[in-house]
């Protein structure tokens, strides 16, 4: 069974950089990848925020927020 | 062909999670990864450095540093 992998991110050039360097080189048997663009779909803050996402681009995989370098915080984005 | 994918780390609890989640998940038809302990490796500090690298874990892909959430500083390694 493949474990949900959910990349949060706001457009950003750090953000597609790593969406591309990451997001979409996850093995897919292992991950199931759904990317979230934070500034298209708001009502997704609160979820990531309650994960422990401080800023994009990051990943909340297991329930546990991985941050990859810095595009903005999420405070930004609200 | 795939990309050289280089996973920087020092065996800390933050290191081996990053390890586990995405330097043993990338897809291994993308990416060639290699994992450098830099603890059991310190010949390897400078080339992470001249990359960029300021903290471990952290991957170099392309020539470009993508720092993973915080374990330890390159400075603490030295």
């Amino acid at each position: 069974m493949s474990t949900k992998a959910t990349f949060y991110h706001a457009g950003c050039g750090v953000c597609v950089d790593a969406e591309q360097q990451f997001a979409e080189s996850l093995d897919t048997t292992k991950y199931d990848v759904e990317i979230v663009h934070l500034g298209e779909a708001p009502s997704r803050l609160a979820e990531a925020e309650a994960a422990g996402v401080k800023s994009v681009p990051a990943f909340v995989i297991g329930g546990q927020p991985y941050h990859i370098n810095f595009g903005a915080s999420l405070d930004a984005l609200k």
